[in-house]
């Protein structure tokens, strides 16, 4: 009885972990969602979605297959786009309104996070702060039994109904945050392209650049084996960096969103660009939602944060500037800058989203000029400026993007400031 | 508030569904078991396994891991390699030996197998037959709750780790048969390369050829949109068919198995061809475990059941056709015939698993012979006679392969007598 040889100490991490919610995908796949909740065993649902995505149906027609499946349901339509503690405190408000035993959340990334922070605060005594990730918050892990939640994206660009985070704007301390946890999965993710049909085309184009920054962060992160072991495997962080897993489903992501966007974005009842975006957004976020995104989602925190006057078309009629378009905004002045950490990746990442070849002779340009080139194509704002800031905003700008710490992590080059207010400014 | 539009009636299927098991890979999961059955809550675990395993230290390694995270643990060894009713029932005995809070499995498809039917068992009353798939058992599904099941392969092949399927010798009914259901998918597999490294060489190949065999046949199946949708969703089949999430992975482990299994088998030290493999082994699970097996699979259930005498190298010292080996004596002459279903595809697999170029004019020998080729290269045996079957043995071959109404369901053309006696006749 010979144990296994054990290799030598190795000072760098050689584990990952992935994982994933079960799917169900395809044209009229929302229409079982009645018989998929009865088969979990629930007898009554909370359908949480925000008052735009109402207005387009989808939330009462799940409502009311979950009723003609014998389950009683109600519509909560209060989520905020860019959910806040008190936006989510209304909304578990909702969710103690009677003992819900399952809770569907229809929406964008907001309303899936908004619903796993309902889920988390009606299972758990305490507040959100509690949960959020130190050391803004308690950081402390679920300790109870979950309610059984389903995602049913609208927007093919969250992943949030792969991911085990919610991010949460704290009014009181101006900051984003997040609460990530194995156990916020949702339970299931039911990814219909049909509910896509109705996006305007700015809303589609914001989501499809989220898609692809999901997909070529991840793509470019610090790979696994780069990073030193945890010396508590149990600590290991929820963004574990490139591995060969991420890696695929990233690969396939770039090459459908290349293919597919300006069609979703030109004409949105193409259903077969719309099939491709959602599938897409469902495989960026399992590639995302284990290796994790880095520069352009922690840069879009600030950027978002610190809106004044800009509104977007296609968008609630109030300053703010949407996720996709925070995340894009910088995106070619990063994968510029981070070329050198992976040249062979930036410019496989620019073949799979062009179909053309590049060599290292094509050199740092060649991606972010695919990048402008695309965003330019679906008509994405063109920089900063576009959101009302000037140079004299880079040093808030980088304020905020050195404070989140998971992204940077696994940012592949070292992060300071003076590489952040460059980037900044070339994003102007 | 419009209804989004919903498209006609649509007799093809429009809807597939995936799901795996969280997964931990890489050199050194293997030693965060104890943490990780800790972070589970779970205080009592039985570690199953059968004796060949064990007599390489994997399981009391195990062990001794959870005793150490302050996990109660004891080794049950009495798992048979290709499980009856009768060995299951030994297993649910020793299952039964106390109130255990978790299963954990380590082993090849044997031994995962028969742990998820020892959690079925030892949370359920009844017995096995009472939950075998209909026409052969009552087909219920389980109404309990399960306990946690960790799996830890050790041969890089059965794919068990991530499938909701166990399949069972019914000894006096002298069939296979399957039981499956979601909630037999383990709850988490721990995946570490450096438990395949003491495997023999014809058991790295036998295993190889099965992870070769899950991704062709997934990749091979009938579309899932090429089958009418089910009257029921909730009877929509555990095999789905080829769909554009099980094509990815089984592609990736067709490329992996292709450049890495003939270093594997010639030098079972090399981590870096074991690594590749067990990342074959858990793409292709992931892919067949939603999309489905076919013919060669099929006809592996009477290869192995009618042995008379043949003893396999590296294999317990009793007649038996190995899986692998059961399963891949007629992949070449099966994918000689599926051909014409879709060429494109059997040529781009060919691809993947040579790294060479080939067209149309190729033809249906091109993917044959890169089998045949590999297969000889590995030592496997070259057809039916190395088992001792001769041509009056065909009828009971194709007898029992037409009992395999899963499998046939997701062959990709329709199987008759005629078809599958030629197929076995070109595999003597």
């Amino acid at each position: 009885m010979t144990p296994p040889t054990m290799p030598a100490f190795q000072a760098n991490e050689s584990v990952f972990t992935w994982a994933a919610p079960p799917l169900k995908f395809g044209t009229g796949a929302l229409n079982e969602i009645g018989t998929d909740a009865a088969a979990m065993g629930v007898s009554s649902c909370l359908v949480i979605t925000d008052p735009g995505v109402r207005e387009h149906g989808v939330p009462d027609l799940v409502h009311d297959l979950l009723l003609k499946a014998g389950i009683k349901a109600e519509v909560f339509d209060g989520v905020a786009i860019e959910p806040t503690d008190r936006s989510i405190a209304t909304a578990a408000e909702a969710g103690r309104s009677r003992a819900w035993d399952c809770f569907v959340a229809v929406g964008g990334g907001s309303t899936i996070d908004t619903a796993k922070a309902v889920n988390l605060l009606t299972t758990h005594p305490g507040e959100l702060l509690d949960f959020v990730t130190p050391p803004i918050g308690a950081g402390k892990a679920p300790w109870l039994p979950l309610k059984p939640l389903i995602a049913v994206p609208t927007t093919a660009g969250t992943g949030s109904e792969s991911t085990t985070i919610c991010v949460v704007d704290l009014l009181g301390l101006r900051l984003k945050a997040g609460v990530s946890h194995p156990r916020l999965r949702p339970s299931l993710a039911v990814i219909d392209p049909r509910t896509t049909l109705s996006l305007p085309p700015e809303v589609t184009a914001a989501s499809g650049m989220d898609v692809l920054c999901h997909a070529l962060e991840s793509y470019t992160s610090v790979p696994f084996d780069a990073k030193r072991a945890p010396d508590d495997p149990q600590r290991r962080p929820a963004f574990c960096g490139a591995n060969p897993i991420s890696d695929i489903w990233c690969e396939t992501a770039l090459r459908l969103v290349g293919a597919n966007l300006r069609a979703a974005v030109f004409n949105g009842r193409d259903l077969r660009a719309r099939t491709a975006m959602a599938l897409a957004s469902t495989y960026a976020g399992t590639g995302f939602g284990n290796a994790g995104t880095h520069l352009p989602h922690a840069a879009s925190y600030p950027v978002a944060g610190a809106v004044r006057e800009y509104r977007a078309a296609g968008y609630p009629a109030m300053p703010m500037v949407p996720h996709g378009q925070a995340v894009s905004v910088t995106a070619p002045a990063v994968f510029r800058w981070t070329y050198p950490a992976d040249p062979a990746r930036h410019l496989r990442a620019a073949e799979l989203l062009s179909g053309r070849t590049f060599t290292t002779t094509d050199g740092p340009e060649a991606l972010p000029n695919i990048l402008s080139e695309l965003m330019s194509d679906i008509g994405m704002p063109s920089g900063l400026h576009a959101f009302g800031y000037a140079e004299d905003d880079t040093e808030v700008l980088v304020d905020g993007t050195l404070k989140q710490t998971r992204q940077l992590a696994v940012t592949p080059r070292p992060v300071d400031r003076n590489a952040l207010a460059d980037i900044f400014r070339r994003s102007t």
